[in-house]
């Protein structure tokens, strides 16, 4: 559903990384094999990434109920890991493997079209990820994948998580914004609509593969003001 | 004086921005006069910038003293001009005009040497600025100065303005850095005085020419890594 066409007076496209921009399933898979296997095992390094990403929401919803303080995502990824190794026969790793792994998050490879597609929004839009992972996370991935922000806002900046409001509103008001002049750009239905009731115009890029053949979201599933197929259709799409 | 040399282990520099890396002077004295001289205002053009960043470490002693919650340099720098322009004998300007003038900090110039030699430092450095500019006024400059930066960090971050400690060692926790490892590189002393008591490494750039012919420092008052005429000359001394 494409609700309405973009309005000229956009000025800042704010961007959902995971699963957006770059491709965490395949990443991570590859970065576990790549520290675990010479450690000895063996396991299924699609489902080892799907159970860490599982453990995602429910890691950030104890910071958003308020149940801790904010933490960096690097914090959050850490504990969500040791919550879910044992269930894969994983014990005993030492702690610099641990963080190795952890950082296995900075390590992860954009979708293809990507740099080059924001190289050209950046020419016409301010450009901001407005991702849940924390500054230095997001900097080692803009330095892998030649992602040439303006700045790095987000949860860190905000002290808070996605889908709340205030990480939006922050990001706007950081560039001295009206949430009206911003776009939010994201492969999940949920972030848009969190985005839009807070004022944000939005962008849907399908990822039909996010969480392997077939398992993402092909289209949105709420109002959008302009969908595509991938982020160098959207720069299409905007003109850039 | 030039204590120590350069330790390997610097992994990220931080950069004042105002008369380190931009010409605030000639910048807003042409700015002013595009902006005053059409309405009938003739005056010192420089005298009138020296006069607005005069107004600059009174107006963030306020948030620095508790006196008033933080507020954006845009804020303060529209406060400060207020308070200076009677003093010209400028009265009466309208909003538009007063909010125009106070976004002429957002189109500041680099000095010369300054973008190549950023580009240079990136791929050995991560880089941020660490200056009390606004983030939005920040993403301007980059944008206008083609400054590569790989986050935006420094006062809007921290929520404070230099040389408070927390403004440094805030730049150092967004990339997950011990202060011993970033370098913070200024034009002013009393800037690399207080990151050093921060434990931060310190580089100290020569602009003779900042407040006018000949004032300007030309080299560091207090002891620092390393020091050089410009920025190209640091990025030669740090390898890049």
């Amino acid at each position: 559903m494409v609700s309405k066409t973009p309005i000229p007076t956009v000025q800042a496209l704010f961007f959902d990384v995971f699963g957006t921009l770059v491709d965490w399933r395949s990443s991570i898979g590859r970065e576990a094999r790549t520290i675990l296997e010479p450690l000895g095992h063996r396991l299924d390094w699609e489902a080892f990434a799907d159970a860490w990403r599982g453990e995602y929401q429910p890691g950030m919803e104890e910071v958003r109920s308020g149940r801790i303080p904010f933490s960096k995502l690097d914090v959050l990824h850490r504990r969500n890991l040791e919550r879910f190794l044992p269930r894969f026969g994983v014990t005993g790793l030492p702690d610099d493997v641990l963080h190795n792994l952890t950082l296995a998050w900075h390590r992860l490879d954009a979708w293809p079209e990507v740099p080059e597609a924001l190289a050209r929004l950046k020419s016409k839009f301010r450009i901001a990820p407005c991702s849940n992972g924390n500054i230095s996370l997001m900097v080692d991935l803009a330095r892998r994948n030649n992602l040439p922000w303006d700045a790095i806002l987000g949860a860190e900046v905000a002290g808070d998580y996605k889908p709340k409001p205030g990480v939006y509103l922050a990001a706007c008001a950081a560039l001295d914004l009206a949430p009206s002049q911003c776009m939010m750009v994201a492969a999940h239905s949920s972030d848009l609509a969190a985005a839009a009731a807070c004022g944000l115009r939005t962008g849907h890029i399908a990822r039909p593969n996010e969480h392997g053949a077939g398992k993402g979201e092909l289209g949105p599933s709420v109002p959008v003001d302009v969908a595509a197929k991938d982020l160098a259709a959207l720069a299409d799409k905007l003109g850039a």
